[in-house]
């Protein structure tokens, strides 16, 4: 019998209540025939009517010091005290199983090293695509395999506000509110909509691709606030779409190039078709090829099911941890802009010459009464940032993907 | 140091070759650190210009009698040897990995009895979808959900052949050809057109979600030789494409529908999406709503880098073996064509009173000269055949996907 606790009763944290207390049978399948029985749910709230009320505390201690307590879902979000209750449980020789991007971003390289050094589990699979298996097949299906990209569409949000700019053709302000009022962006969106949740997530991935630690302060992020249906109506026109990208290029040289922000994705693209707020990930194995893993990226159940999975693994892995994770980076391991090239869509009020003066001979998509729009050669982040120079106006810039 | 031999040095079984040597290190990551060593090559051919010419043998009794062999990735294709060879070695106390659906599809049931019986993995991720992570993926990651449908495009020939169809208006007979010209279909076609490789592979992923032998033989297969560039030119008027579809529907009554068919894909499913020779596998579960995983479904080095990952995961998992598979069924558990229902795409010269005497009210797509057009009700096995039976005259007849 394995003991459990869950330490957040909120929508992703009762959602594991719910799995577990209703699929026991299930999960002992994959447990060499172990139950696995919920001890705790850790919540500050008042819990007093609910049919377990018998189970809830408001003491984290009670959790830390039972020693039949060996694998613990944390769901409570934000840094503190998640941090310092995870920190806690590992060293206490417990295993941790999260959902919090945040928090695996932030101190995930201290706490795999923590759990490591206790021979315990940390696991993170619901931090990144919710409800999508993305971290345990990067780790585990795809070991013989060096990934040399990941391209994914990682937060519902943004991609939800795109998707209704291009198909209802809304604005970015009427998507947003609407995105608000159907519950899919919060009351102050910036984490999601300036590309922060999604900054963290590639960050997660970048780190368990490469097996070092990409810190998220280290990447570039651009959010989706200016792109206007301007820019939709010509994407459009060259049968194209715009997503919310995290991007990690993994470079022959064994650095980094990490990057959050709209691109241009050609509609023959797997990516293009990914509507609503789904997510998907496209990951590049140097076997395999491209990969793409599609599904609910957030959500009370797809996200608990992740978890839910995580503390089955962690069960069945008590004796032997597994590796899932990355090491701390020894120097500088991100790539420069100079390191990559990209094409880009870009929209100026400028003339035909002047643009070809500052980009060479380039198809233009558009050129009108008002601007040129147009897609460049493949720029290096110099090369473009000189060719920018050479222009008096720049209405959009948008990476083009590959 | 684990060591560990390929049988059958063909097109993937040279490519886990190149794989394992050239990885060793990395591999190492995920099997605790102990390396990986091949030790043998089982073909009858002869390879004595091989760079490796020491490690090929034309005896299997060679592996089978040593102690030292502790993995076997299988990869000869066909029933037998590759059935005889598995099954002793497995008694022998060795873990055996395959990229053979028709040997998991035919004699799986018995050779993973045999498998847990001796303590020892038998691994089959390769067998369906080639490089794309979708085996473990079911088992693990997905092991809180209730599986509820499967539906996949898991024919990489078929898909090429209805795509040219679809994007190159060629007809099937053209379609065919020059897929075979590329090298994507054979001589003798009939195992991918006619559907028979396809249901092998649903029949393994139906046993593995409901944890019952389905037996490929019980599974309705339909190829998709009969479909034509106008079933194509009518499918693009409603927004849709054409697919092969590997289907298996797990009902609330504990039975299985399983069928193999062509079927009609709203643009709106990302399954739509998958052109050319890919595969992908949308998958629903009862908390995680629609998957899909999507990639390349053969070829050399991706189904080779699928085959490897079981390698590693017998390695990790030698002492402790993993239970990825299924038991036998008892008693029927397959659903009748009566337990479920879909709406059909078809075309006849009956009259629109004789379509709407037989299917009552329904939207013709078009009305011509030639023939009536129309996407019927949702229809059980019995109401449709006694609504086909009322017509005349059917050209064509295929399944919607929801």
């Amino acid at each position: 019998m394995a003991k459990v606790a869950i330490m957040g009763f909120g929508t992703v944290g009762s959602g594991v209540y719910d799995i577990i207390e209703q699929n026991s049978e299930k999960l002992c399948r994959n447990t060499y025939g172990e139950e696995i029985s919920l001890k705790y749910i850790l919540d500050i709230r008042d819990f007093s009517d609910h049919p377990r009320k018998e189970i809830f505390t408001k003491d984290f201690d009670v959790i830390l010091n039972d020693p039949e307590v060996t694998v613990v879902a944390e769901a409570m979000g934000g840094l503190h005290p998640a941090y310092e209750f995870t920190k806690s449980l590992l060293l206490a020789g417990k295993s941790v199983v999260t959902s919090n991007k945040e928090l695996v971003a932030t101190y995930g390289t201290e706490l795999l090293e923590t759990a490591s050094a206790n021979n315990v589990n940390y696991m993170f699979e619901a931090s990144v695509g919710g409800g999508i298996p993305v971290i345990r097949p990067l780790h585990q299906d795809l070991t013989a395999n060096k990934i040399t990209r990941i391209a994914g569409i990682l937060n519902g949000t943004t991609n939800y506000i795109l998707y209704q700019m291009f198909t209802k053709n809304q604005s970015f302000d009427d998507a947003l509110v609407d995105a608000q009022e159907k519950g899919y962006a919060e009351k102050n969106p910036a984490a999601d909509i300036e590309g922060h949740d999604a900054c963290r997530k590639i960050a997660i991935l970048a780190s368990l691709a490469s097996g070092k630690a990409v810190d998220y302060r280290d990447i570039e992020t651009e959010g989706i606030v200016n792109i206007t249906l301007d820019d939709v109506k010509y994407a459009e026109k060259i049968n194209s779409v715009i997503k919310l990208i995290g991007y990690a290029d993994f470079l022959e040289n064994g650095k980094i190039y990490s990057v959050v922000s709209p691109m241009i994705i050609s509609s023959s693209s797997p990516l293009s078709g990914v509507d609503d707020v789904f997510n998907a990930i496209m990951v590049t194995g140097n076997c395999v090829g491209n990969l793409m893993f599609y599904g609910a990226g957030a959500g009370k159940l797809p996200t608990a099911s992740a978890v839910v999975a995580d503390v089955v693994d962690c069960v069945r892995h008590r004796e032997r941890p597994k590796k899932i994770g990355w090491d701390k980076a020894e120097g500088n391991i991100m790539a420069s802009k100079d390191d990559v090239e990209f094409a880009y869509f870009i929209r100026t009020e400028d003339s035909e010459d002047a643009v070809k003066a500052a980009f060479g001979d380039v198809n233009f998509i558009s050129s009108n009464d008002n601007e040129r729009v147009f897609i460049t050669q493949k720029l290096s982040g110099t090369q473009m940032d000189k060719a920018l120079s050479e222009l008096s106006s720049i209405k959009t810039s948008i990476r083009v993907l590959d």
